[in-house]
């Protein structure tokens, strides 16, 4: 995809340090692209438990049912991701090509097929020619070595125009551990969950049942807070390894999700699905603005959620946002489509901080000079509260620009 | 607006008869835009029976409230239309505006406030300035004239590209009874209502409250099976004005929603509301193809309608037929979101009658030159079938183009 670096792209990419017990090569093996990294081979060592958070799509890919069987086993010993084809609506050919690729990576790391995770991305309904991981998995599984992250990150994009790496580090226990995830994800972004693909591998020492319950929890907040077009993949995928090397390092083995230790697991964890997940907002296909949208007064939570994404996937509300217009009225209108409790006459609305909207009318003080030049700005606050109770949530999308038109229209996904 | 007419404008405008009863005006009073007229006042004579529906919006424009008050009266004397600004969350202003409004056409027409219908369209969120209407409602009352429903259509556009009109003559009883229709709306459609604006004139004697049944009934597969972009208005409105002067040839006056003899008004009536819905999808922002969605084989029609919606709704399916690709892949994308029962590997999928997918997988006999070509089409009928019941429905949308993106980046609605 030949298509310059989304503007709104992080300055700095952070240097991502290796995880012990995770080695990672990538190889171009001619899926679809020519000239590039189209294949990642993650390897474990033993002992590394699994957890993981898919689509609700109805009509998911094969990889996702295959991660979703795998999972019960809840150890994992190597995960294949592709580029450039889905391996969606494929049939049983899907089911055969995920069964072979896994067969291939269990024979290339020496584990069983149970213990292979497998995620494909790119074009829908076209059918996965597994025989092309043939001797290309073999190659990378010797060839795998710790860290590599960026390059792991490169190898998943498809439309995607940077790749997307996010770390933390924290104490469990006595214990330093690290958490690293990368992520791609452009365009078909909408929660749950809302990015295409994202990996997210520690060294800290915990369960499977725990991790779950931590990835579960945290895509709350994170990926399924990311919306660009609302439009369910039918194969999102988000996996986390925890190898446990830590453990020599005097991590104590975390057994329990609420087990305090975890305060700061919990957190960081957090950050980076935070990170991960506003990186693919920054690279929703076309975006030329992030829009932050906090809904506030709401009669709850979930209230406040359902209008916030009713705003963010409203096409009038992200062409206003392109074309730098403060378009109140048509986040008027997206608040009352989303079949939420709301009171027009207790609706207030601000722009980039300027309140431009009180009360069901028009702010007596609103300066349109001043929001006027607050649009121009990459990243666009859009707050509403609706004065009716103490409910609050906050979602990331982009604008909707003639670009994503051009990159949709043309591109087969 | 200053935009060419859409590609998919019907060839041939009917002509329109008038409805005795029913005498129209149209001027220009510069509420917002110059050299084109953009207020309609409709006169009705005494005996008028009034219906409505109006948007399902939780944040409604002071017009829509205050035609809901006025329903409760079911008598109608004249309807007051304006364009170029909506008096949508205006707050007490907006209010009082109606009221203005009302007041001003009630002493032009010589009636009581409670039979004047308002609707205005236009810009959310800029105060509606009444006494504009001052001395112009009293020409338009001292010129309407029979006919001129073509006019009326034009004085109510916005970002339309043509005028909406549509007629059907049918019997009630012995007597021949007209049904005339306007409609406008081209951008923020979606169910229900479908369409911002649209007026029914019939002469047929029908009482008010068998006039309510039979609209809600006809919106059902016509405005409310119509969507552009998925945003619901503030001020959809949808009114039926029944004179009755039919009754003077001999028309027998309905009182009963069963009544037998209303057979051909029935149907008649969803001829005008489907043709002027068709319209609306014909004329959507920045449209070049028609899409006719049919979902069969759901397990009800509720559950086709709403995977017919989330089909018609996905930008990345919209974005495909601007690129006249057939990409069903995105189809079964929007059928996963929907949220409703499917089976992956029992999805058939159809694009301008040829079918591209079958039980799970690409059509072994697809050939791809043959859809291409079909997908140059201007209509284009998409099928899926669930495989899962026989619940079938329908819908039409239109594709996502850059002009879309374009229209409503500049275009302050």
């Amino acid at each position: 995809m030949a298509t310059s670096v989304s503007p709104l792209a992080p300055q700095t990419v952070p240097d991502m340090p290796e995880i012990t017990g995770v080695k990672l090569a990538t190889a171009a093996a001619g899926i679809r692209y020519a000239n590039r990294t189209d294949v990642l081979l993650a390897v474990f060592d033993k002992g590394t438990s699994a957890a993981g958070v898919f689509t609700r799509s109805k009509c998911p890919s094969a990889p996702v049912e295959w991660c979703r069987a795998r999972l019960k086993g809840k150890t994992a010993r190597a995960l294949v991701v592709n580029s450039g084809n889905a391996n969606a609506f494929t049939g049983k050919t899907g089911r055969a090509s995920t069964k072979l690729t896994a067969q291939i990576a269990a024979k290339a790391v020496g584990c069983g097929v149970n213990d292979i995770y497998l995620a494909s991305t790119g074009v829908i309904g076209e059918p996965l020619d597994a025989t092309k991981f043939n001797g290309v998995l073999d190659t990378l599984a010797s060839h795998a070595v710790p860290g590599g992250f960026l390059n792991a990150a490169k190898a998943i994009m498809t439309t995607d125009t940077f790749p997307k790496v996010a770390t933390a580090r924290t104490s469990l226990g006595k214990a330093k551990v690290t958490i690293n995830g990368i992520a791609k994800g452009a365009g078909m972004i909408a929660p749950d969950m809302a990015t295409m693909l994202s990996f997210v591998f520690t060294d800290a020492p915990i369960t499977a049942p725990v991790l779950q319950k931590l990835l579960k929890e945290s895509v709350v907040d994170t990926f399924n807070a990311v919306t660009v077009d609302g439009d369910t993949s039918t194969s999102d995928t988000l996996l986390a390894f925890a190898t446990g090397a830590a453990a020599k390092n005097g991590a104590p083995k975390i057994t329990r999700a609420s087990d305090p230790r975890l305060k700061g697991f919990r957190k960081a964890l957090g950050m980076v699905l935070a990170d991960l997940a506003e990186q693919v907002a920054r690279d929703g296909e076309g975006a030329r603005k992030l829009v932050e949208i906090t809904v506030e007064g709401a009669v709850s939570k979930a209230s406040a959620r359902k209008i916030a994404m009713s705003i963010a996937n409203s096409p009038l509300v992200k062409t206003a946002i392109a074309g730098e217009d403060a378009n109140w009225g048509r986040v008027v209108m997206a608040v009352g489509k989303a079949g939420e409790p709301a009171n027009r006459d207790k609706l207030s609305i601000w722009f980039g901080g300027i309140r431009v909207a009180h009360r069901g009318a028009r702010d007596p003080a609103y300066d349109e000079a001043r929001v006027s030049a607050a649009m121009k700005n990459p990243k666009i606050p859009l707050k509403v509260n609706l004065g009716l109770g103490r409910g609050r949530d906050r979602v990331l999308t982009c604008d909707l620009t003639k670009e994503y038109v051009a990159i949709n229209g043309d591109y087969r996904s």
